[in-house]
């Protein structure tokens, strides 16, 4: 018999269908992973999704602002954004970049979904492509958020330095916009990374101050071990979203910070 | 006297004009043929429909989605994309490729104009191009599913190995999904095969396992003897289907497996 | 005095604009010149008009399918697109070439608008760009036909050989299927010719053809005396068809026979 | 005080904004200046209203139909089309070549809105391209007219040939159509010029023969005079026309004639 | 606790979010600074906002009409596009170029939402790309007016050179005639520049310009000082900028003065 999903919600043309609908623990958080710079963001949720034992609930569908690709995972078929839970934690992770031409529904649509679990705080992982990732020991993580309150605290802990100024441009950037709009708070870890080389490393880094700042426990040692196989794994991820890339940056990597 | 066809469907603005509704018996098979990469799947039903007499009942018309193209054959033009059946078998087949901005309507539409047939699985024929496929002696079929009922279903028979990890793009990814929203059960047989030559051999194969699977005699010796005039003969179709590729591939086939 | 013309039909966004609603006698023929591979097409119609005293009837306008070119003759604007009448005889001739993106509706247009004099036939005429062109002493002309009774007609009279297997693509791709959608007759005269080179022998071939079929007198001797001056006429047309053309074929005309 | 404009008319996305409605006398002509090939039709109307005390009684806005440039005349910066009156004549110049995308709305707005001044004729200046303009003492005018009747009376005047057999593409096509839908008279004045280079000579010529054909008096000599001053200053706008142009000519200027 | 925004207009497709309505006393005047040529006008008032204790009062948010960027100070993400105020004048500053598909509808938007504020007047900052820029020892301020009255009142300070003749493209151009539309009185200050380098000193001869003209005090000598700084750090900005003026620009900027 064949599960099939139930049609929850379908925002900016984007369906949101359910197996069921999750009880997250409060405070809850959701952790978004979209391909973008050095995969950082992408890396770190699949890791999480495979290594923690998280629980798929739904896939997003849209005929308009998802590509045709289906993502395959031992011989089944899937979309390739899907949401995953544990505990207190929602996992949003895409499997394909998101086209350039869709950031903004895509960012909308999410937005208003995640809303209805009225979560604590939502974390985008993202890449800061710096030209000399080579030279770096570890990379630095930064913080970006979507209100002065949410910085504040954020600062307080001296997990991240403050993104001082400059601009974020991609699937995050419309993310912090709308989650502003809804009253949502949003933070972006944003860590030194390559360009478009996956960044086992800078996932690791991302996911351990993830896992300081909203106290869970998240052990990357095998992450690091496995950084080799990790990239030959997902190189075709990386060659098709360094094709959406320059869509998604109108300004530049080198004027991140 | 021209015997007009009855328009049944107009479904995302493709309409299904059937001569007549075919009685088929149950199980319902569907047999999906489209371009793609090695024309796997469109030399699998051609050779379905002319070595085991099928008949044409229905066919697809599109103003916005289909290409300005009709199939001629013994001086007949037709549309390009036609439905045919015998016994419990339908198929599905096309004589141009699906250009790829209309991938999704065209999916949507089949998927729910098949589904009055209450089929009882939809079978997707295409190729996965690997570099070495000259030095093999017989291409591998791989099976991936839309659900995971049938995938275990699959994997007892032991005709085909499980694809394990990777994506799927072109025209067969949003009939994964498609079907899957309408709750019916969708399998791909993925034959090793040329990128962008026609391949009958794989074709031969994914005829060879199709058969076995769903229980029908296909003698495919002659495909095999006359596979060079089979690459004479659809030549065309793999230019026209090599031009609309790239964007069925956002992700590169060396993403496949 | 500015004689107006009485708009009759605003069909999918094109316009018939008629100086006067003709009476064709019975059976009414209808013949196709849209500009083409080798402008056979065009070549024949405005051959027929000119030399057989043909009176124009109606002119299409479109502000969104036709190009924004106006057809000059003996110092008067016209649309590119006219329809003319004799006896039993309504030709319709563009002066240029349709854009690839509007083949669909104009097909429509024109089926539906042609529909409503019942013609007994449509007769669509075509060139087959083959490379030996040059040495053939008379290029040979075939038939496809958008059904089998009308293919059966045409096979019995021997003039035309049946296409046996192949594609068209282009202005009377669409114009196959439409018309068979309406219940129309509609058969090509495709005759082997130049691709990108103005074709009168070609022309004189299918006029040839035509009247034997159609059973009318056509002169074509002027046609051959005067095929230089024919081509450095219509060079101009010659190029911006040859513009359009690569979007008509997205299946190469090598794959047509 | 800032004097605002009236808006009149909002005719297919685009606006005519009145300062006033003037009277002007019967009967009316209407001269269009639009950019174009040697930019004659360009400088015959800026000569016009520039040296003959024209007034600007109008100007047309537009979203989506016109580009965003501003034409600044002593500090003033005003829509690139602006219209202008004086007598029985109004002038429609524009400063700025129309998009080849936005032909036909502009075209089909222009006439609409002019149609209200009952306008005996339309007077549209352009020129035609010819390969040894070098070598012509004195540019040749022609004549295109919307029908046969305004055709023979300016023929009979013997002031300029008739233009045979071709085709004109670009601003004045659309209007040559629509005018003649309307009903109104449409008459072209194409003068042999240059393709890129402005070309005040062939100016002068349009505008010595539209004097004698509507009973003006032009003086044209300063025209002459500073014709390397007048081609200094609109060699930006030549740039921007030079752009837009090939999209007008669908079919290549040497198939004017 | 995150400080909402307020919905306070969806103009066009933009929606101004203002955390507060601002009491701006009388007379009021806007200052526009959007990306342009030597970014003149983002450079002035980003000046203005920083260094005189501007306060933000509204963002701008728009899915269709402004890039997916969102500008970070601070570690807090922001709109690109925000307005500001303090005592009598409000300032819309642009952290990214507009793109040049989006100017008709951003001028739009933006001149209906500052109406209600009901300006004495709009200044907009731009700079006039000169070749020998380089030469200049102090780069000229011009002025443009949306109308005569206006071009009286600053042509009489003697404060800047009249615009002669000549065009003005880019965002500023349909903002001159939206304001004009709207019965508002629009200067625009145009000081010679570099057309693709960050241009401080023409930015600091239009704020002297301007501090004159309506009366403020600025103090540019610390922008002189960092000029070097201000280039740097606005560097990617440029590069964004510079990827959109073409489309600015159908007119070059040859053709200003």
């Amino acid at each position: 018999m064949l599960r099939k999903y139930k049609k929850v919600n379908d925002v900016h043309g984007i369906e949101f269908r359910e197996k069921y609908i999750p009880e997250v623990s409060k405070p809850t958080y959701v952790i978004l992973g979209l391909p973008d710079a050095g995969l950082v963001g992408g890396i770190s949720t699949e890791f999480l999704i495979t290594n923690s034992q998280f629980k798929e609930f739904a896939q997003a569908y849209s005929e308009s602002h998802l590509p045709p690709i289906s993502h395959i995972s031992s011989g089944i078929a899937k979309s390739p954004l899907s949401l995953y839970h544990k505990d207190n934690i929602i996992v949003v992770h895409s499997w394909a970049a998101i086209p350039s031409g869709s950031l903004q529904p895509v960012a909308s649509a999410l937005v208003e979904y995640l809303s209805k679990f009225s979560p604590a705080l939502i974390v985008s992982i993202t890449g800061l492509p710096v030209q000399n990732r080579l030279d770096l020991e570890k990379p630095t993580p930064y913080w970006i958020a979507n209100n002065e309150s949410l910085g504040e605290e954020v600062e307080k802990t001296g997990l991240m330095k403050r993104f001082e100024e400059g601009y974020i441009a991609g699937p995050y950037a419309p993310i912090l916009l709308e989650s502003a709009r809804k009253g949502l708070w949003n933070l972006v870890i944003v860590v030194e990374s390559f360009l478009d080389l996956p960044d086992p490393e800078a996932a690791a880094v991302a996911l351990d101050t993830l896992g300081k700042y909203i106290g869970i426990q998240v052990d990357t040692s095998s992450l690091l071990k496995e950084a080799e196989e990790v990239r030959a794994k997902i190189k075709g991820l990386m060659e098709q979203t360094r094709r959406e890339m320059p869509g998604y940056t109108s300004v530049k990597p080198s004027t991140y910070a």
